[in-house]
């Protein structure tokens, strides 16, 4: 008997094994995929992650940084691409911070090697779980190659298994328990442009592109490689939806009206389109994350977001971090713990959750929109002449280290100055613009 | 093979029964509890359904008033039992209106009765749905005496299992199915008062009984028997909660403190309030109700609402006339009258179920408050001087025949109305509150 078994071997599931391995526990990750580190693509879907200092910090203290250094390439700011043709370019911050594009699974697998070198953690694949007993603490699991049923019991049980985790689908059982699932109505599909060889076009390396077309989104993110994942973002119904694209020629034509780049960049885009069905995007909520002192849920399968901040995996790394903190704070009190943990996060993934809803229509509506970059533009010009005053909330969640909940009642706060400046029509040059955010930081204490 | 399977024969499943059987349909209905009309009580949850004109109206076009009404007792108002021993009542309307109080079996097996009357209808008891394939339009189930397993098909299958729907736990595995699920933070235990013998105390029998105390809330609904269905809602945890109950002694002390009058009124009390677990009172939330033309929710298995306003079984009444509507204006095109069905429904139950969470706070908390009564008291005045322009929520949620989401949005126009009136200190009774009121009617047009 393991004293943890982690169920999913993901982002979330490999640092939570190295982080309790070190506890001095044995650890074992049941992961339903094959290993990341063998069969390149396959059923893991493409995707990059986009990692900020909140995910850094964690994987610096278990000792993963010069790793996800070496497969990751930085990135300063959003390439827009207009409709009418034009590009303009915001940076994610005023000096010069940068975000580090990864591929999922090329991270997946440096932490796996990174796990597996622990003494203690024991990794098996392609085993996907079909059962777990809360009660008795036992999960059972079939194995993808043989379709062998087998049990596992372990003193406790850790649902690190995503969006669509079984293991909180058995706690959605219990007595009293809160969930909900809500799902966009569009879904993603991801394109990958090649590196460019001599002559061909090519995107600027340094920078994550966006297609903003109203409904419509496309994403272009750098890797190591000098290759981009690109996930395309429709409507599932409707004009230029999935529903509405059935035939390659169909795709070349969406393709050429609206991100008519793409058509030299990508040759076999309609191809690509056609080669996966859709991801969807969810928001999911439970409460509570924990059963007893018995099982945990975290990453994903708590609390999966939108992917409009890129904070899904850091959130999930700081999570193992937070629960590490939480064990060392009640003496390996399991139960205290789990409920310390979830008191200590929820309240950062709730407010997280809804940025990220809100977040998402600018990416896609708005962030074309003059009016709403005339609002950003302000934004950054204030940070740069008062930045002890006023922090962009992108930045807060970006670069920051308070908590999530911490730099939303900040921006409650900001958000009412900045609409006081401007009705109020101040210069905000003039020393009564600092005073009115001294006011409004003032009455916030 | 069966035109359609109903899963559940409960309030919704027995009405719906009638309504597809006088469209020609052969149904069949499973139910998971023992018939109704044969064991009284057991595994059935003691319960009383308030019914409102709005259920009302569709079991009078079923045929079923007469065995409703033989069966009902009305209830004219609340009669509040104040913590300091006074007593206050508040009529349901302004014109003698009432609602009819009858013991949710009772109403269950006089809705069974009609149901198999009808050609083509068949009724199976203690057959548990453990299964539901929506593609192959298949639900498995389990007789609970035998433990033997049987598949139906149908055409169609109605999911009208409640608030733990299995039928509706299908669906959410089916792709972009949008769900919540929340609880209270109480529970409830059904208390029963007998009919008084000569010279032991009574209480009124034509009212609703509350003693609203904050956290706890004790609550006596007639039946025609002069006995009382009397729920008891408690908080699980903290003080006075289920956690803190575990003797006899312990609930008589809370009783003599809080309803000193139940002590006399149930002599067992405290075995009754130990003899079943609380129940749990809880809000779903899901999108869409419906799986192409094959299957359907309806009533709470789609929309539980909490208890508050005494609409739970009225709305269930509602969605079976409602989808037989649809199913005239589409010319029996079943998947498009599902969707209409949703569209129709779906706005006013998404309503009633916030109105519920609201009213319920309402309900424990503010119903002994002399603020929250003098509102309702001018309310009630507003109402008698202009009844053209001011109707109160509860009265046209419980008395009216506009839909709920209707309700609601007349009711936000008079609310900003009543502050009006209350901030400008404009006395009710004078011409200016007419013509303020007549503005608001008209800005909402």
């Amino acid at each position: 008997v393991s004293a943890a078994l982690i169920v999913g071997g993901g982002l979330a599931g490999s640092v939570l094994a190295i982080v309790l391995a070190r506890r001095g526990q044995t650890v074992e990750v049941f992961e339903r995929l094959p290993d990341a580190r063998k069969v390149y693509g396959g059923k893991h879907a493409p995707l990059n992650i986009t990692l900020c200092p909140r995910g850094l910090r964690v994987l610096a203290a278990i000792g993963a940084s010069d790793r996800v250094s070496a497969l990751s390439v930085p990135v300063y700011g959003r390439q827009i691409h207009n409709a009418d043709g034009s590009v303009s370019y915001q940076a994610y911050g005023s000096k010069g911070e940068a975000l580090y594009s990864i591929a999922r699974i090329d991270l997946n697998g440096a932490l796996l090697d990174l796990a597996e070198r622990e003494a203690g953690v024991r990794l098996r694949f392609e085993q996907k779980c079909v059962q777990v007993d809360l009660e008795r603490s036992t999960a059972a699991f079939q194995d993808a190659r043989t379709d062998a049923l087998g049990e596992v019991r372990a003193e406790r049980i850790f649902g690190a298994d995503g969006a669509y985790s079984t293991v909180r689908q058995h706690l959605q059982r219990t007595h009293q328990f809160n969930y909900s699932q809500s799902y966009l109505t569009k879904g993603y599909t991801t394109l990958k442009i090649s590196p460019p060889g001599a002559g061909s076009p090519a995107l600027k390396p340094d920078v994550l592109h966006v297609w903003p077309r109203g409904n419509c989104l496309w994403t272009a993110f750098p890797n190591r490689d000098k290759s981009f994942t690109c996930p395309l973002l429709l409507p599932y119904h409707g004009d230029d939806s999935y529903e509405s694209l059935s035939t390659e020629g169909e795709v070349a034509s969406l393709f050429s009206r609206l991100f008519p780049e793409a058509l030299a960049l990508i040759p076999d885009l309609a191809r690509q389109f056609f080669a996966r069905p859709p991801d969807s995007l969810l928001t999911i909520r439970c409460d509570p994350w924990s059963y007893g002192d018995k099982t945990l849920l975290l990453g994903d399968s708590a609390h999966a977001i939108l992917p409009s901040y890129g904070q899904g995996a850091n959130a999930a790394f700081e999570d193992c971090a937070a629960l590490d903190q939480c064990l060392d704070e009640c003496g390996a009190e399991w139960g205290a713990a789990f409920k310390e943990f979830e008191q200590r996060r929820r309240p950062s993934m709730d407010a997280m959750a809804d940025l990220c809803v809100e977040h998402f229509r600018e990416l896609s509506e708005l962030i074309g929109d003059a009016a709403f970059r005339d609002r950003r533009a302000m934004e950054r010009r204030i940070h740069e002449l008062y930045p002890d005053l006023y922090e962009p909330l992108y930045s807060m969640v970006t670069f920051g280290s308070k908590s999530y909940a911490e730099a939303v009642r900040i921006e409650r706060r900001q958000r009412a100055a900045l609409d006081r400046l401007v009705s109020w029509n101040i210069d905000v040059e003039r020393p009564e613009a600092r005073a009115m955010l001294e006011n409004f930081a003032r009455e916030a204490r």
